[in-house]
């Protein structure tokens, strides 16, 4: 099952099924709730694929106008920093025996499609391709064992940074948390179409070159780790998301630096998922 | 103005208005809205206010069977670290050109007299009394000469810490985020009850004995620069709170170190808004 959170003719926020090639099942219509967070919050997962299973598409694709975030309202976004290896020594950072976890705020991002928006306050505006988790079910002091059954599906996540504002101080979170920096999709896959051994593919091209390239056999701390040590210090609730790290190749890293600029062309790739892509604009104020 | 979110004898989510000695105003009716948070986003501050302004008590301050954080759910928590000179040094680090800022979750939050749960993975639960504030007015990159007209209220805080959690990696977030570990209360004072100048007091006692006091005079990041600075990376919104920064005298930095017990009691008081008392309780787990 793959789900499309998405602005509909009426202006309206949406999300459906895709069926087929070319049709939709409009879900948010059928269950009258039009964001896919407070659907998975307060209907829950297992009614959400029941109102998909087995439907005739009603809307042709063309009914999706744009795209939103995969979840266009989280209540939390818990990024992972530092853990792809290469990543880790090219950031020049030590090696920590448990996950390194800031929070996104969901005012900071964008659809498939949307533009990125590189804010004027800086120029060191650097993609983060990485693998995006959607939890379906709550649990607190979740086993690794256990943590696959927790996900709801999987997506593209571009967490993207202005690296000056992220180095401010030795908490990055005001370098994360512009708006339209964070780029989600463009749809969802349920975690049924994966194994749970299943070794998920990640790329990011700028300009159509490859920039990263990694699996997440090389993930330091591995999805079912990762769900095991956020759900001791807060219960993970439904419609939460888990963005699980960066590779090796940012930007800021190399030398000379490769930071986004206006016109740009951005995507991230996943396994099954597909790609996410978005422009680059400049903000400039009047 | 004092307001006071709470649970009433129904067992609903409610707040009120302090009015005189011993009755409140039950705004939550009114208005049938159940969470200040949501009140200040939809029907907005000055609607709160004139429906709290002139009115005769209509219930007695009994019907506050247990007090809620000011705002239980807020879109956003901003918090400040190392915003104060002693507690920089003794947490040994550099002074930053710009403030330090890590993200709160709502879930970690409890009420006045409610306990704060020291979490069964830790014994190093510790204390850091603050000065909250709680957003009216929306903005985006507010100079800090107008910053105070978007303050709604002020209220104590208290940002206990999982101290080893917290120095898990570099990024602060597990050690601030296990349930029941912000204090937020008792009430919300109004901004136009402060002056704009006026020197705010803090003060942390841990079972009676003073363990932390500075004022607002001492801050390295005022309060108007803390408001230009987050709202130049996200708008700020009706009903986010800022919690500014803890004084020198935490207790992980003290030899030997003083950690919050089972059966300790902490309190934080703040000038006019009064003084937030938590029990400790220790998570025991079956």
């Amino acid at each position: 099952m793959r789900l499309i959170s998405y602005t509909n003719v009426h202006s309206e926020s949406a999300f459906c099924a895709v069926c087929g090639d070319d049709g939709i099942v409009d879900l948010s219509g059928r269950m009258n709730i039009h964001e896919l967070g407070h659907a998975l919050r307060t209907v829950g997962a297992s009614d959400i694929l029941e109102q998909a299973s087995g439907k005739q598409a009603d809307l042709p694709m063309s009914a999706i106008v744009s795209y939103l975030p995969v979840i266009p309202d989280p209540a939390r976004i818990f990024c992972i920093g530092l853990n792809y290896e290469a990543h880790r020594i090219e950031a020049v950072r030590e090696r920590t025996p448990h996950p390194t976890i800031f929070l996104r705020l969901p005012q900071s991002q964008v659809g498939h499609g949307q533009p990125l928006i590189c804010p004027a306050e800086s120029d060191s505006f650097d993609f983060e391709g990485e693998i995006a988790l959607v939890i379906g079910r709550r649990g607190r002091r979740i086993k690794p064992e256990h943590a696959w059954s927790h996900i709801f599906g999987i997506s593209a996540y571009n967490d993207a940074s202005v690296r000056d504002w992220q180095a401010h101080a030795t908490q990055w979170g005001p370098g994360k948390n512009f708006p339209a920096t964070g780029a989600f999709g463009p749809s969802l896959v349920g975690i049924g179409l994966f194994d749970e051994n299943e070794i998920i593919e990640l790329k990011t091209t700028l300009n159509d070159v490859v920039v990263q390239q990694a699996d997440t056999s090389m993930l330091i701390f591995p999805i079912p780790e990762l769900i095991a040590y956020i759900s001791t210090f807060t219960e993970l609730l439904p419609g939460d998301v888990i963005v699980t790290g960066t590779p090796g190749g940012v930007g800021f890293k190399r030398n000379p630096p490769l930071f986004m600029k206006q016109g740009d062309r951005v995507s991230v790739e996943v396994s099954r998922v597909g790609r996410l892509t978005n422009r680059i604009i400049k903000e400039i104020l009047s």
